[in-house]
This record gives C-alpha cells, structure tokens and sequence, in this order.
C-alpha cells in the first residue's frame, strides 16, 4: 500500500478497481437478463461511490432510510426506492421526496397505506412488501387476501400508484450452499409470480417483480424471472459472502487498515487498534464454532495481500482487536505496523467508519462522514 | 415520554436523572474508599455529559483514544489518561496532547516505551498496563522482569515519569456470578500489588495503581486497595450489566426509542425502525441460548416503563429490529407506535448513535455527532 495512506488509525481502504469491477459486472448481468438494476446504496452511502454506478448506466437505486434517500437526492438521483416499511411518523420527509423526485413507499398493511393515502401530498410508487420465506417483513405471499386488501386500499389514492410486489430474500443466508442460494432465488420468483398474477387477475394493471439481495443476484445467471434486482453489499463483498461461496476472496474492496499497539508472542497474538466501533462485532464461525470477526492481510505496494493462513481477530472491544496470527509471521511484526482485516459485514463496517481512503490515499466521504 | 420528544426515527433517549444518581454513586463510593475516580467517557463520549462529573467533583478522565483525549481537552479537561496501548503511529497528536495537558499513555513494551522516550517533545505520565487475568493487553503479573524492563526503559527518558501500574479486568465479565466478580477485584487488586512491590523494591518511588471496569467498580464496596478506578459503562449501564447481576433495571439510564413500521401477530413479532446500525449486534443469550440483542419497554410519560415480560429484539438487520412481544401488548399495537429498547451494550449504541435526546427533550451531542 503506498505510502500516501500514512495509515495513523484505524482506516477503511477501499480498492476502488476491486469496486468498479463488482460493479460492472453486476451491471452486465443486468443487462444480458433484461431487467432493471437498482442497487441498494446503504452497504457503501456514498454519492461519488454512486457516480460510479452512474457511469455504468444506473439511473434508478433503493435506500434503506428516508435520510438516505434525501442524500442521494441532493446528490442528484431522481429515482429512488425506499426499501423499508414505511415509517408513518416521517411523513414530512416522505412529502418531501415525493414532491421532488420519483419516491417508491414500501407497504404492507392496509393502515399505512391508509395513512399514506390520506397524508401524501405528491405522487408516489407504491411497492408492496412480500414475505417469501424470509420472515422479516412482508405479507406471506401465500395470503394473497391480505396482499390484495393493501392493493386495494393503495388503489384507493388518487396520489398512489401499485408499482409492483416487492421482496428480499434473506433467508438466502442461511441457504447453506451455493446451490441452496439458487433454489431460493427461484422459489422467490415463483411465489412472486404467483402472487403478481393473482393481482392481475383482480385486474391490477403493470405488476412489477422487484428482488434482490448479493447472494442470489451474485449467482444466479439469468434474472430474467423478475423486472428488476436490488443487491447492495456486492460492491464491496465480505467475508460472510465469501463464506458462503458467493464472491472470491479477489473481489472483496474493502479492508481496514488496523495499526499494531502490542505482540504477545506467548499467547499467538497481536493486539490492534480497531475494535467493535470499527469492525463491527459481526461475526462468522470457525470450523469449531468459534467467532471469527475478521481475517487478517498483509499490506501491499498496491493493498493487501491475500489472507494469511491462520491470522484472524478472535476478539474485539470497543477500540481493541485481538489478532491471531501464525508464529513467523507474528515474530517479524512490530508494533507500529499495520495489519488489513477484511471485514465480516462490510455494510456495518462503512456505516461505522464513515469515510474511505482510496489506495491512492483520496478521501471518499459518505452520508455518515461528510 | 412528553410529546416534547416527537420521535420519528431511532432516538437514543437518555433519563438524565438515572445518569446523574449512578455518576453520585460511583462519587459517593471513591470518596468513601479514598481512592481517585477516573470516570472512563468512552461510554457516553460527550462534553455535557461530562460536565455532570465535574459537577460531583470529578477532575481526572479515561479516554479510548487520542481522538477522545483531544475532544475533551478541548472542553477543559486537563489530566486525562489514554487507556488503550500507546499507538506510536499517531505521535503527532500524543506530543499535542502532552504540550497541553497531563497526559497518562498506556505502555506494555519496551519498544514502545523507546519510541516514546526518543519522540515525546513534552511531559507525560506512562503508566504500565498489567494483564491481570484478562488475557487482552499488559504484561502478565508474573512477569515482572518484563515489568521491570518497561520501567526502567520509561525511566531512562528524561520527559516520561513511571506513574504506575494499569490493569483492566475485562474477565469479571466472564466470572459468572456477583461473588465471582467482587473475587476478580480482588485477585487483582492483590496481584497489582505484587507487582509494585517488586517495583519498589527496585527503587522506584510512588507507583500508583489503577484499575476499573463497571463490574468490579460497582460491586466492591471498599475500592481502598487500589489509588484510583476507571468504570465507565456504570454511567448509563445496560443489558450485559443487568444481566450479570451488576445493576438493577432502574438504573439503566439509556434506551433506543423505535418507530414500529409493521406487526406479524401470526409470529408474535412486531417490526421497529431500528436495526444494527442504531442497537450495535451485540447480544446476551436466553435461557435457551438465543440471542437477545434488547429488552422492550413501553414508554410512559416520564421516559419508560419496566422492560415487558416476553418482549425483546430477537433479531437486526442494518435498520430493521423484529420484536418478539406477548399477543395481548401486541394486539394494541399500532404502526407509528413507538418501542423503547433497553440496549445490551451501551457504549456501543450510544457510539452508533451519536446523539441522546434527554426525557425535557434536549439534545446533547457528542464527539460522535456535533
């Protein structure tokens, strides 16, 4: 990593070719399947980030907050889908966008959609939020009563328009394997489509299918199923991703920076500065059960290197992480070093850094970090 | 919780007279036990809130990096210790410290302390940092040609001053019981003193001996074995203290309010804006194992009410919180209702959010958020 970095604490590097090439072939894939891109900007909340999407034709993008949806719009982004119930105690904001942009609401009982029909002051879409297995939020997609009550009642608005049936597929997670991913992904597009041609038949016009999330839109070829996808974290990945066989490790962008503050040989370890209000205190397991809540990479002239066979934080306080590393590794470490720890949630880990460093040492601000 | 409040998004509300009873406490029982209290602000990391210290006569602080030293040195505070290992990549920032205030740097190593001997412009303090059992930084207390090593390092620079002797017992939070833990103060409070001896058989003058962590700091009733304690999470404590047998509910100090954006009666389960971003993931088990990442507490006209029987988050995502609560709360539940969650850790909460609202509705900030 080059000298301009002049790492001093902990610090959010970003390889920006890592990002751009995630990016793009997100967006051929898109392309190939003939549907609608709308990456979620919450895993990266950053308008120069955002430009790069841009770059590769991406005009339309989900949030995960109204606070965020307001940033990306005075950042110039004209349609934007809040992929969150919406939140009726921040129906000033939700006027706010929707009187200047094109706003997409998500919805899923017929009492916000109520409140939305009597209190909205512009044009807004409504997308309505299906439960296809994930058991977060949304109305099962088996009660299709339910759904077309809240269609109903959007339908009821003259300022609301059904834009389409809208899902994520969470329990995508916990699939268990590559190809469990892709089972997910194609029952979530059958009991969308169920679902989408029940409102048709109720004579619901244009129905829209939108999904999304990284490990389904990352490994399933052709999306062609559905009209538009949703993923977010895939431009940076993770190591939770890389876990699940859904990215390699060359394309994970992010890793922080971490400056070595004590060795103790006797016990394996390295002590950095970068802790929980860092990393975040995600975790994945190790072959044991264990947590692990980051691996370790050796900087580079240009980044990090790969990970290092059995170099991983084993615990994290506030500031503190501690790092297991191999023994001849940790001998030739001093402190003062700095050691990269590519991160388990990389979304948690920008939200709580805030800011980036380029491997060119530019600074890359964020909604967080200005 | 008046209306004063209007909660529309995850607000970290703080019940100031809770906060201001357990800052007298921890006062009243350092003046009792003549020893200094230190108050460790990485928990609450704001100048007003400090301010409620001062106010009980506090004017020795504890900070997690030199970041913190440097927001509150801004703000008056002349004698703070950097309780985290001396980062020697940020010399900079300690030689602007040491120029302006009474500085205490964390050393464990005799490079470390080389470094500083050779870089450091100004006076400071070093203290040594024991590892007393925590097995996260120090020099095991056995060690004491280690000890003794480090010590006569720092004593060969003519603007370092051995202080004496820091320990952390980050294991009373593994010790299983309040009798175990009032054990770890103990065991460490004996072996600190093994290890000054030593030191002062070597000729060494006064070397005081600090030691804290909220468990400890508030079970011990005579702190008298040791010259000063660090607590700080007794400020506002939360779940991991609560449930450890260290404080009562009453005298969590701190709980996140969440706009409640959808209900699952079918699963028990409402859904609050509130998710990792705003909570941290950190999670105490239930008796089953399960994670619980917050108890649930309905709001009352003066703040909140005892945590719900059967409520809590049982599961985050970036912004969501899925809320397990009995039928009958349930049932009256509405969309744009708010929850209070009791946080499981709240150093980390308040980190993430940057910002209390008091029960009067002011707003405090913090280094976090200005």
């Amino acid at each position: 990593m080059r000298d301009t970095l002049s790492i001093e604490k902990p610090t959010l590097v970003l390889n920006e070719e890592r990002a751009r090439a995630n990016i793009e072939k997100m967006a051929s894939k898109t392309r190939a399947s003939g549907v609608i891109f709308r990456p979620h900007f919450k895993t990266h909340q950053s308008a120069q980030i955002g430009e790069w999407f841009r770059e590769r034709g991406v005009d339309s993008i989900a949030v995960s907050s109204l606070d965020m949806a307001a940033y990306f719009a005075a950042h110039g982004w004209q349609d934007i889908t809040v992929a969150f119930p919406a939140n009726i105690l921040q129906m000033g904001k939700m006027n706010e966008l929707a009187e200047n942009i094109d706003v997409g609401l998500l919805v899923e009982s017929t009492e916000t959609a109520g409140f939305l029909g009597r209190n909205l002051e512009s044009r807004a879409d409504v997308w309505i939020k299906i439960d296809v297995g994930s058991r977060r939020t949304g109305i099962p997609w088996q009660r299709l009563d339910r759904v077309l009550a809240v269609a109903e009642e959007v339908d009821k608005a003259d300022l609301l328009n059904v834009r389409g049936l809208l899902a994520c597929a969470g329990h995508a997670y916990d699939a268990g394997s590559r190809e469990g991913i892709r089972q997910v992904y194609d029952e979530t597009a059958a009991r969308m489509a169920d679902v989408r041609d029940s409102l048709l038949g109720k004579g619901f016009g244009d129905v829209q299918l939108s999904v999304g999330d990284t490990p389904t839109c990352t490994l399933v070829n052709d999306l062609g199923d559905v009209d538009e996808i949703r993923p977010g974290t895939f431009v940076f990945y993770d190591l939770m991703q890389l876990n699940m066989g859904v990215c390699q490790e060359e394309e994970i962008a992010v890793a922080v920076a971490c400056p070595v503050v004590a060795k103790h040989e006797e016990r394996h370890e390295a002590v950095v500065y970068g802790g929980a209000i860092h990393l975040s205190t995600e975790s994945i397991a190790d072959s044991n059960g264990a947590p692990i809540f980051g691996l370790v990479a050796l900087p580079t002239e240009d980044g990090w290197g790969p990970a290092v066979e059995g170099g991983y934080v084993s615990s994290l306080s506030q500031e503190h992480g501690i790092i297991k590393l191999p023994d001849h590794l940790l001998r030739g470490l001093r402190v003062g070093d700095v050691l990269m720890v590519l991160p388990v949630h990389s979304c948690l880990t920008a939200n709580l850094l805030g800011v980036y460093s380029t491997l060119d040492g530019e600074r890359i601000a964020t909604m967080v970090a200005t």
